[in-house]
């Protein structure tokens, strides 16, 4: 091992150690913190952002990177250092300024955006939003050129390296065509069936007792993490020590409990990731794999009717205090968790609506970051799309439209697709485990989850950056990335 | 304002940034952290102790500091770069080779001390105190040579700034003639007093309830500071966000109650400093004068007839549903909050015995750091001081005589004196007080507690260290610290 490499090893430990104390905070920010203390947190934290990127980007650090890439020889180094140089990369590439620009812009633009959301203001919004575009562009333009791509294949390497448009028109092309027409079938399909929606009230301990005891059974480490509560339900902390949020409606378990899940796929990947944690090589894959990993638990595991029969008697024996009303009964249970309706909002679609407003969202900001429209065009695009992509009319109500994210805001295009992308890998994994263990629905039901979680283990959540997206697939199930599996899911599990 | 005092300013800034996260991690360690996370807690907040100390101890602060000594004119600044100055002294007086044998060894030996305490272990103990001991005496040697004073004195200013044996002697050596007589009269006097004792079940909600109460009561701002639970209470955070930990019995109320009362009393001072936080200036001004806060609103107000008259109805409002049990009533309140048990411990101990406990460890780590006395004659002379002192046999007991700090094992010599000095602090402060205000009680009984904390937030909190200590005192309360208003308090209640 080189001294270069050791002086590489030891600057990303020293990072990672001081990122250790932005993740605690950022999760107490959101999860225990007064709100009087609010703009000394957002000033500590922005002096640890300012620090961590001198650190990355100091000259010594690309003297290093050379020097280790000329010097090391194993393959294990050789591969941690390509993924040391990716962070470099990303951290170095725009000049000081343009970072200090953008920061300020969509600080404002945020900022603004949530009282100008309830309110409707496009105008107010689009002014903010063009500076933020207007530097996002500049951003994506450096970095193209420093990676020889186009402006918008550059920012999705920041979420998910080695995808570009390319892939993506390929993976949500084939989806987008066949999905109004699915949609409308299994809308059609559901017409008929009647959900009793359930009723009274569900008090927080209880509902928190609940989701523990799940979280166990998903085999969350406690010793390694803990569950709280925050605005919008996160899963943060450093791998060592997950940090788990969800929110509680008295009114209604369904969304909590599912919630909950869906972060605990989170979660583990976490907390599995390899040991040599301080190292970008064992760091998690991609955005994308993340969300896979959470899809994986909520949409392929949580709302299968296998899983669903094995956590009934718990919800029942958390939430009912011993009788079980008609709205627990399981097939009940089963309709409410893969109930179809199209809607305006992202964050509240079900699974076969979602990637419409993925796709959506990537058609916009991918022809924005590449110049062929402007913001102006946002209102009027994002209306054509919902009618054609979900046959709803969003004219004039921008709020629940083109305004209802936070993404844009704060500048962080090419980070939609993501979503989408998890969706596909939740899909395929479960498929190729399914393959291996043909009874694996049998095995779900009587409650042995741990072959499941040792092969995603395995094959997904101890590999970090080891290999590509594409390989690392491939490795696990054969194949590279590919939609089929995730639409022959939803095929089955909404027409079959 | 010279370039050059700015520049402290903005290194006084960015370390105050990263102090914050610091501050954090260390509370959520404390109160939220599973166990798992410990050792990459651990390093994260060594990581950043060195990063501080960097940060303060580089070249050019030295060269700052020198300019600004010379360039600043006004008084304000004069008094803040001084401030900065001791800062910078505390930090680059001892070489890095001893800050890092002096932590290797404190941190093995409080580790080890954990299980030797309770195994009564003295001889395996006292091997490893003899290093943090011996590495003490270094630093001790070396900054006392710095600051042309004695070892220990050299220590003390770690913790009392301006504060030196000679002055402790003065204070302590009257006490300790007059204590032990004092102690046996107020023994003698509650021996035929009947102390009902609390029964019964105080669910941790509802004594977490009343405590919010008081806290409300007792000013605690709630938009910069929360309440929770650690093994160990403590008042830690930022001044922006104050983080106030207590731990609860559901035997009994007594001692969560009060030790909320004290904390409250840090918590307020930190919510009350000037607003500047980030300049050394604007900091608390000792370790005495914060515990003289916590046991203002402790010792003189908290125990008080007049508070207990005021909190009673609240105490039985939350814990008793109603009904008053005969333990509840004021009378026996007020036996319970000011009985009088002489004991080994001095974390248990009553307002009377405690200072004993001081005085003892005072005199030993004295000896200790200067040198007349080595860790070998330590538990001789405990047992013989507090036969002396407190009149009790601790022969052999080690885990319940000198092993039962942690401050020794952690290489923390110097400290223990500011929380005699607190209770001196406290004594003095509220006699100026109630000169001031006459009907102090009275105000006190009817919840009118304003005017008492706006007269600490202008004489003593919002002061930060703009004066030295004996200044500060002075300008409160018309005289330097003395021991007299703590004698004719402990006097008043326990012979009055």
């Amino acid at each position: 091992m080189s001294s270069a490499y050791q002086n590489l090893v030891n600057r990303f430990q020293q990072m990672y150690h001081l990122q250790h104390l932005g993740a605690i905070a950022g999760w107490d920010q959101a999860a225990m913190m007064p709100a009087g203390g609010n703009q000394a947190r957002g000033a500590a934290l922005a002096e640890l952002n300012a620090l961590l990127h001198k650190l990355l980007t100091a000259p010594e650090v690309a003297s290093w990177l050379q020097e280790a890439q000329r010097q090391e020889t194993s393959e294990e180094t050789i591969r941690s250092v390509e993924e040391m140089a990716v962070e470099w990369l990303h951290a170095s590439a725009i000049p000081d300024d343009l970072v200090k620009a953008k920061t300020i812009a969509s600080t404002h633009c945020e900022h603004a955006w949530r009282s100008q959301r309830p309110e409707n203001d496009w105008e107010g919004f689009s002014k903010n939003l063009k500076e933020v575009v207007n530097l996002s562009r500049q951003e994506a333009g450096v970095r193209a050129e420093k990676s020889n791509t186009s402006p918008y294949n550059a920012l999705l390497e920041l979420y998910e390296p080695g995808v570009n448009t390319q892939e993506l028109d390929l993976l949500f092309g084939d989806l987008k065509t066949w999905l109004p027409g699915f949609i409308q079938e299994a809308q059609d399909r559901q017409d008929s069936v009647t959900i009793i929606e359930p009723e009274g009230t569900f008090p927080t301990e209880k509902q928190k007792a609940l989701g523990l005891k799940v979280m166990k059974l998903l085999g969350f480490d406690f010793n390694h993490g803990r569950l709280d509560v925050s605005t919008h339900p996160f899963c943060g902390g450093v791998s060592e020590d997950v940090r788990m949020t969800t929110r509680y409606s008295e009114d209604n378990f369904v969304e909590a409990l599912m919630g909950t899940v869906h972060e605990t796929g989170h979660a583990r990947y976490n907390q599995s990731l390899p040991t040599d944690r301080a190292l970008p090589v064992s760091s998690y894959r991609s955005m994308g794999i993340h969300e896979g990993q959470s899809l994986f638990f909520e949409m392929q595991l949580g709302r299968s009717p296998a899983f669903l029969s094995l956590i009934q008697p718990l919800i029942v024996k958390h939430l009912c205090d011993g009788k079980q009303p008609p709205y627990m009964a399981l097939d009940n249970l089963e309709k409410i968790y893969t109930q179809v309706r199209p809607g305006f909002i992202r964050v509240d679609a079900d699974e076969i609506t979602y990637p419409a407003h993925i796709i959506l969202r990537y058609e916009i900001e991918r022809d924005l970051i590449e110049g062929s429209i402007e913001v102006d065009d946002i209102p009027e695009l994002w209306q054509q799309k919902m009618k054609d992509y979900l046959g709803l009319d969003v004219a004039g109500d921008h709020k629940n439209g083109c305004m209802q994210d936070i993404h844009w805001p704060m500048g962080a295009f090419g980070y939609f697709p993501s979503y989408t992308l998890g969706a596909m890998v939740a899909a395929q994994l479960f498929a190729a485990q399914k393959k291996a263990m043909p009874d694996i629905e049998k095995q779900i039901q009587n409650g042995s989850l741990m072959p499941i979680f040792d092969w995603l283990k395995t094959n997904i959540w101890s590999q970090g950056r080891k290999y590509s997206t594409a390989e690392l697939m491939t490795r696990a199930t054969g194949e590279p990335l590919t939609a089929s599996y995730f639409k022959n899911h939803l095929k089955e599990r909404y027409l079959g």
